[in-house]
């Protein structure tokens, strides 16, 4: 059984950043979010990978006893190219293949239908409701998305978000989504589609958590290095919906927090290089750091 | 007696934003830090206006008990004209006339040179210097700058910031100092020159504070209204020193928070609209809102 459903890309990511570059190395929103909820809880994957995709990719998964019933494998692997310049809050992406996930319809596992934890990671707005309609009684739903999709299926995407509680977005997609450059007023829009919960992404300087009637400020971590954002954002969203799993809505706060610790810890490094290395331990002690860097 | 004295400019500014235009407005970094600073302690202003400033803007300052004795009146006006974009974290200089600020040679008034508490707002650090020599037994000393004087005057800047023990920038000036993109670096290189406190301000994203062995990550106030973001940085380190004199050093990241929120008031109107319709009250509710916003 599996504490949390995850539909969302597993690519090969070429990526240039002013500190290096890589190629053909393991990226995809699943992959980031799962690994990052792996350390709180478990996560099932439902995506589609080729048949080039290197199978010690697959095996780094199933040592985070991360559920790979869901992950049907044919064709060609996603691929994304990006570049990062100085200020890295925002890639630039230079190449999409989207390859087998083109015509990808997911049939998800029997034992993922009783799920109560789903997260729709950024991917095809009507792929992430083609999983949500298979899932029989979900409590939580968390979706992200990204410009791409509200530029090309924005009735879509609006239709998904209708059917979520908690919406996550980056600053610059919150503003276009919904027409404002502020974020309260964008934020407020989004409350008024369903959402309870409306969390919005800001990089290097946190994240925002807005409700009906509160606003929760969670700080960045202040990095000495930064090598490669790619993934951040689904680190977090992925150590958050696991801490939710764990410990239940009413600790949103904390799991936001925790979700910052785990984005925190993946810009060190390109790919999962980062996060290959650290422990629950090294986790929990950056949770105790952004507590006492926030006092006053 | 004053608490405070403030070097900089006393300024009419020509603004414009996405949300409205003013022309020849009261500004200045000496204006909106001694206002903000006023809201907790007595500062006194070492500047000089021409002429043909108009006098209400001096009754105006009169009226918040900040002492106007450093002064001086002759000559043209210095004014400025600045753009925002919708990305209104950076204003870009149309036009500076120093006018009388050109040849001013600042002399501190006989009961100015026993303060305890100095801010050197953002001018240059030349005047910055003149200053500080006439002060006799500074305890706390704090420096802003800005690009200009990066370029222009780095020697002399770095010579007074080994004189300070809180310098305060932003994070894009920094960068730029310290030549690094790392804010935690450009930090770290900051501490080595001498001061024990640097605070990084990052806009509408809030503040960071960094020690030897702290930081402190103060967030920006999520606001629905900003018309313009003119002086949001003078009116931060105002009233951070403002409170910093009142209560001491020990409680600068309280001071932060005070610096955010009366920014973050300032930004919701042009000029210091804003600032001169709140009270103490409203300072202290919103200084409550942050505490909320933080808990998790």
């Amino acid at each position: 059984m599996v504490d949390i459903v995850i539909v969302g890309s597993v690519a090969l990511d070429t990526v240039k950043t002013p500190f290096g570059e890589v190629k053909e190395v393991l990226g995809g929103a699943a992959t980031y979010s799962s690994y990052a909820a792996s350390f709180f809880s478990k996560p099932g994957i439902v995506a589609v990978v080729g048949e080039d995709f290197p199978s010690e990719h697959l095996d780094l998964l199933k040592g985070k006893e991360i559920d790979l019933n869901g992950v049907k494998k044919e064709g060609k692997t996603f691929r994304w190219q990006g570049r990062y310049e100085y200020d890295m809050n925002e890639a630039k992406t230079l190449k999409t293949e989207l390859n087998s996930f083109e015509n990808f319809e997911p049939e998800l596992p029997e034992e993922y239908k009783k799920t109560k934890y789903v997260f729709l990671a950024n991917i095809n707005p009507e792929l992430q409701l083609q999983v949500l309609e298979q899932i029989e009684q979900p409590e939580i739903v968390m979706l992200d998305t990204m410009n791409l999709w509200i530029q090309t299926k924005k009735e879509q995407l609006l239709e998904v978000i209708k059917k979520v509680n908690v919406l996550l977005m980056n600053d610059s997609e919150a503003r276009q989504l919904f027409e404002t450059p502020s974020l309260v007023k964008a934020a407020s829009s989004a409350l008024k589609l369903g959402p309870k919960h409306v969390i919005i992404k800001k990089g290097e300087h946190g994240a925002l958590l807005f409700t009906n009637n509160s606003h929760f400020n969670a700080p960045g971590y202040p990095l000495e290095v930064i090598k490669d954002p790619t993934g951040c954002g689904d680190s977090f969203a992925g150590a958050l919906i696991g801490y939710l799993a764990k410990s239940g809505l009413d600790e949103i706060r904390k799991a936001i927090i925790y979700g910052s610790v785990v984005a925190s810890f993946n810009a060190e490094d390109f790919s999962l290089n980062r996060l290959k290395q650290i422990s629950n331990e090294d986790v929990y002690s950056r949770y105790k750091e952004f507590e006492k860097m926030r006092e006053f």
